[in-house]
């Protein structure tokens, strides 16, 4: 069973909260939790809800080296592109036995963060990681028990850190229900830069083309179930993504090279008329798409 | 009213069982309906339904003859890529009072087809036509009368065409409870080559892309919920997409094309680490996509 003495997090909405009341409302694990925001106020409704039991705000002192001192685990779930001032906010209050966890969407960028902000002295208490939760709702009002049940968190160890200190992030995420999987934090990137990030671009991509179109009216009139689908992802936050694109700059620009690459030999073989090339490569890609959805491959977000 | 004495049906899946379906059973028209396959077996369940008053076989050349010979109204409701060879069938038996009509997803091929099968002296009898519904169902089982209800049809008239005979199919459709618009097949191809065509293709590129990986696995692991919608058309029938993307080649490429270019405005933005331009471009795709579809703007499908 997992337990703890105190967890501190940064950032309390879906994902930070949810992961309080899992420990302690599906997992039953007794320990004080510790949110800290902004202002004492941004966190005081996680109070409220009795997800978390203090709030602190991250510009006092007292209070901040007060909660630090004693945390077994530290959580960053904030923006990824805050990772660094977070940190370099952290670092001077943190415990030499506390470990640092986070919650941000790429990797790479945050462990280079972390190296800048702790130092070569530190980083070993800092263990990446990245629970795959669909973002559809935010806020900690959204925060459930259930939230990581059946769903995949990533763990990017790196060199430096004690085999203790894993295991520990490790069975945290593992008492949420979660499962856990470990991997480089440059082949998470690679993975979530096909799989998410470009997806995003692709489809933004296609209504940025049709909003600049002469007959966009008409276009957006006649567009359908296809256009509905492929589209949904371009309405989620511009910010975060914003933010994504460029914390996994270098992976995605290999994905997006690559996907160009694909696009060419689609558009050779219309160019061509080359309908058996076509055939072939649209079966291939149903049999790939309902092979994914049979196999389960599909987490349902947000539950 | 609309009404009419002779409706014959070449394909009588849901496309065109839906519109025998909606004339009878939702505007009470009067009229027989005669259904056309490559065997009377074919469509022998569509009269066991009760969607169609008679079957008739494709090389019947007596039975053919006598079910054309006094009909107002033919549908063609088969792959665009038979709309050639069914008129070249149709053509010597065709009474010169009767409208011919379509329902292909493209119109400028549909359109020169037609104009080699009928020639100069019958290309007035063709009023081509899209009627827009979902295309996940299919078959005579699936034909609903309520199909129409609130969905789009195109119609591209002919300059030849006859203003009564395009008024007459008109009507049918609305009596179906169908929206009808009228534009060229030109406007109509870049329309649907844009909001329909390339969806799909980019769809499967995305996968093929995935399939051709070294870490396809791992890929297809960690794919949620953006994957899932993005690919989705990915799944739907490869002769289908083929055909359509042969048949409305031209329009296709100008569309792929066109958003390649876009893409690279995307890459450029991300390679230059230009988070107000890509913040910019994901606001403004945001905005679009939850415009449009807070407009209603999508037809649910299939119903």
């Amino acid at each position: 069973m997992f337990s703890f003495n105190k967890l501190v997090i940064f950032g309390v909405g879906l994902i930070g909260g949810s992961l309080a009341r899992a420990l302690r409302e599906r997992a039953g694990a007794k320990g004080r939790v510790v949110g800290v925001g902004r202002s004492a106020q941004s966190v005081a409704r996680a109070v409220e809800l009795g997800v978390i039991d203090e709030a602190v705000a991250l510009d006092a002192d007292v209070a901040l080296a007060r909660a630090l001192s004693d945390a077994d685990i530290v959580l960053l779930a904030a923006p990824v592109a805050q990772t660094e001032p977070l940190l370099a906010r952290i670092a001077p209050f943190l415990d030499a036995r506390t470990i640092v966890t986070d919650a941000g969407s790429t990797k790479s960028d945050v462990v280079s963060s972390a190296r800048k902000a702790l130092g070569a002295s530190r980083i070993k208490q800092f263990v990446p990681g990245h629970p795959i939760a669909g973002r559809e709702s935010s806020g900690v009002e959204a925060a459930l028990p259930e939230l990581y049940v059946e769903l995949n968190v990533v763990l990017c160890p790196l060199p430096e850190n004690a085999a203790a200190d894993i295991e520990k992030i490790e069975a945290m995420w593992r008492a949420t229900g979660a499962c856990v999987r470990q991997m480089s934090e440059a082949q998470h990137d690679r993975v979530f830069a096909s799989v998410s990030h470009l997806p995003h671009v692709l489809s933004c991509a296609l209504v940025d083309q049709i909003l600049a179109a002469p007959d966009a009216e008409l276009k957006f009139f006649f567009a359908a179930g296809g256009f509905r689908d492929f589209t949904r992802i371009a309405a989620s936050s511009p910010e975060m993504w914003r933010d994504i694109c460029l914390a996994n700059r270098t992976a995605l620009l290999v994905e997006l090279d690559d996907y160009v690459n694909v696009l060419a030999r689609f558009r050779a073989a219309i160019e061509a008329s080359d309908g058996a090339a076509l055939e072939e490569a649209f079966a291939r890609s149903r049999m790939a798409r309902t092979e994914w959805q049979e196999r389960g491959g599909i987490k349902p977000a947000g539950k």
